[in-house]
């Protein structure tokens, strides 16, 4: 039986995966980064910022590496649209980037939220006397739109294990 | 070309995995369990358990999900290895099965350890001067073994894509 044609469906699939992905991180970086507060203890006032919480700083890092792949990926992708021809199987290389690429790091997104949500959770609480709700409800807001990037990469990555070529 | 003759050494090589991961995450949820300690505060002393963070409840939740799956998956080969025909491969629906669950167990693992180091990496120095000191290595502890046993299931993953039948 012959192989059906290829289209471009699936290859659009893909890009409007990675850029919804990208959106995701952009905005989830973005909150992430601005995020200051005051906390209002005996002593006086204590400034926070996401540097001050380690899993906050794993998160910016686990965002922008996911960020860097992600733009890599839909430059690929536009790249192999633009020269014609797109509704062409890529090269087994290719493939096997995507399979890898897309599995680490969906890992990495995956913890990074959820690195974030496990410290907000429990972090929250102490500090709910002194005013720092702002603060960790923002974090939760980054690690929410983290959580929806990774939902689009491991989306990805099923579509990059099925068109693993077999018995590399 | 004829396509090799099947083996039995890659269902072992699985089935090592699957002990391995089996042996990290009974270790795992051994430690979390029965990790106790009192802290000493100014208005008394107060016990904690691991029930007392959500990061280590998710965790264990985690650990327990993935021990599930685990016994499963080895119960599953052992009986295809007694049964005389674990020489050939697998049905469709098993290698498809094991696809979707080795790639979503390993997230929940992942995520269950990012949680915990997390957690545990933003709590441990507010409690420094209180003696929890014990209860936060023990979580460290339970999160590492955790991790290695995601990362035994993230291999068993890599083999399950590659063994993935196309276009299904």
């Amino acid at each position: 039986m012959a192989p059906p044609p290829p289209s471009m469906a699936p290859r659009m699939t893909a890009l409007f995966l990675r850029v919804l992905t990208f959106a995701f991180l952009m905005v989830s970086l973005v909150i992430l980064t601005t995020n200051t507060d005051t906390l209002e203890t005996g002593i006086g006032e204590i400034k926070v910022r996401f540097k001050d919480m380690y899993s906050y700083r794993y998160m910016l890092a686990a965002a922008a590496f996911g960020l860097a792949y992600t733009i890599l990926q839909i430059a690929l992708t536009l790249n192999h649209i633009v020269k014609g021809n797109g509704a062409q199987t890529s090269g087994d290389g290719k493939l096997v980037f995507d399979f890898y690429g897309d599995k680490v790091v969906s890992y990495i997104l995956a913890t990074g939220a959820a690195a974030a949500f496990g410290a907000t959770k429990d972090m929250k609480p102490i500090f709910a006397g002194l005013g720092g709700d702002k603060f960790f409800n923002k974090g939760y807001a980054s690690a929410s739109l983290l959580l929806l990037g990774f939902v689009c990469t491991a989306i990805s990555s099923v579509f990059s294990s099925y068109a693993l070529p077999k018995k590399v």
